[in-house]
């Protein structure tokens, strides 16, 4: 295994130390692993919370900050987060007006959230709303998760729903912000290398040279088939095409993101949604924004995702609202 | 080879293809293979100029916007853009004021760019200055390169350099400061891995799982030395050492990047960056501002370099001037 560590069992918490030493305008709460804004969250701002294994970054920790989350629980590599930390990051960023648990639907995260929501209701009456991401079509049960998992639409609802906080929305009215951009989001992913979790040591899963797994996981879980490597327009037809058979986003305004998995570099990226343009402007997909580069990522996974969102005026509006974080920064 | 590519020698031609779609903003020629900001450059602003080859992206295209380069010159991968590419970037860019070419050190783009220069000057009367970046401390000579590589400071140059640009400063105040902010700093990086060019369809260097390579050029060029794998606290102490006996950071803020190389996550960097900053408090090293990411890679190569660069209050006072391209953006 070769990575930038030194103990494999302590990747996470020297990370913090990083991210603690670059970004001076966050708090780091070293012991409960839980990475803030600098500042209190403003009275009457419903606060926003994400979280889950780490391995993923920027996601969650990068997108802390004016117009995102409030705060992000981070586990261990490709582990849940534990309630304490959850109910903590609760208690420390409710002004009052509620949080809002962002939760990728992998079973340990949404276990481990929806006790944390009960006990910071029970013990300091804080009312808690919860939204769960799961927008892969790849598959409808996997290793971890009982439905489809939570991926890439996470990124663009922190955005967009942490637009809608800033602005002073009610906790029902940001809740139900949330479902609504979930349900309007399909992501599918690819990967054409394994990852490597530093405390196994080895690749996640063995893929052979001249295989990928289409649909794969971003803890390298299952796809839905290994098919011969292929070309990057190939690659892209058996992306785009689940998603689009799954959700009619014509007739309207989209966000799309090209996600890389951490291992792939940005030149391919770029030319991979070059490749997912085409085909979106061949079936009459708008795209008003876009992102590309590393944003949900597994490791050093080499492989791609892409997501789309159907949007409208009012997620626009949100989507190009300032915001100051580590992953995503414009309009400040 | 496992990469998200079509035709290996289309790779260039291709990833254009999607920052033109990505970047409505900018303006691709991709004839020239040139990124251009989407504006003209404004009457009385210094036109600045950077590239060379591709697969460090973000650098240069990503830095093209306002407050950095006005224009990229794109390369083949690993190889120096042509000087008909630079003439004509240059003369597109050029509003009266003069164009500045910055230059890494190696030996074809340091050529292309002067016959550009000349070319332009003596056929269309351009005032042109340049400078060549020299700030890689790990050896003198190399396999592409007289004297020292040009590596990470190139981006802090971009940086300053275009803000000091876009107040108006004149070509001659433009040019000198970029050569200062070059002297200013120093670079040196490692790799865990190889990177594999696509046209070659092989790694560019073997290195056994069990070493590392410590001074690597972001072509795979030979370092210093190979030796054992080592963990991240004695990576970065390898480092670390090599810049601070070469010039003294000490008495004033600097600036810090730790940048990827490409292949490694970003929880790899935050947790090297941890470790440059305990060696950088220890030796006295104030750091007044970092950067913790991709910024100029080795295509798929896993590895990093630390970039210090002594500042002042003038280079602070650029450095935080609003910035607007892919690859870094602030103040807008």
């Amino acid at each position: 295994m070769k990575k930038l560590i030194n103990d494999p069992s302590n990747v996470l918490a020297e990370s913090l130390v990083g991210v603690a030493a670059a970004h001076p305008e966050l708090t780091v709460d070293h012991f409960n692993r839980i990475i803030y804004r600098g500042e209190k969250t403003r009275a009457g701002k419903v606060g926003l919370i994400s979280g889950g294994g780490s391995g993923h970054e920027p996601l969650h920790g990068g997108f802390v900050g004016l117009g995102m989350l409030d705060a992000a629980c981070a586990g261990e590599v490709f582990t849940s987060p534990t309630p304490d930390q959850m109910q903590e990051a609760t208690k420390v960023v409710d002004s009052g007006a509620g949080v809002l648990h962002i939760v990728k639907n992998y079973t340990g995260d949404v276990m481990n959230f929806e006790m944390a929501a009960e006990l910071a209701e029970a013990e300091s009456g804080i009312k808690v709303e919860s939204v769960v991401t799961n927008d892969d079509v790849a598959v409808e049960d996997s290793t971890w998760t009982a439905g489809r998992r939570g991926v890439g639409v996470t990124v663009l609802l922190e955005k967009i729903v942490g637009a809608a906080a800033e602005e002073g929305r009610d906790l029902t009215s940001v809740a139900d912000l949330a479902r609504r951009v979930n349900a309007a989001g399909r992501s599918m992913g690819m990967a054409l290398t394994s990852c490597t979790v530093p405390s196994a040591g080895k690749p996640t899963f063995d893929l052979p040279d001249d295989m990928m797994e289409m649909g794969v996981g971003i803890h390298g879980e299952p796809g839905r088939h290994r098919v011969p490597l292929a070309g990057a327009a190939e690659i892209a037809r058996q992306l785009v095409e689940p998603i689009l058979a799954d959700l009619d986003f014509t007739g309207g305004p989209n966000i799309v993101m090209l996600n890389g998995m951490g291992g792939s570099p940005l030149i391919e990226l770029y030319l991979m949604y070059g490749e997912v343009k085409k085909l979106l402007d061949a079936a009459g997909v708008e795209v008003a924004r876009n992102l590309v580069g590393n944003y949900i990522t597994s490791l050093d996974m080499a492989g791609c995702s892409v997501t789309l969102l159907k949007a409208d005026d009012e997620i626009l509006t949100l989507w190009d609202a300032p915001v100051n974080t580590a992953g995503l920064r414009w309009g400040v």
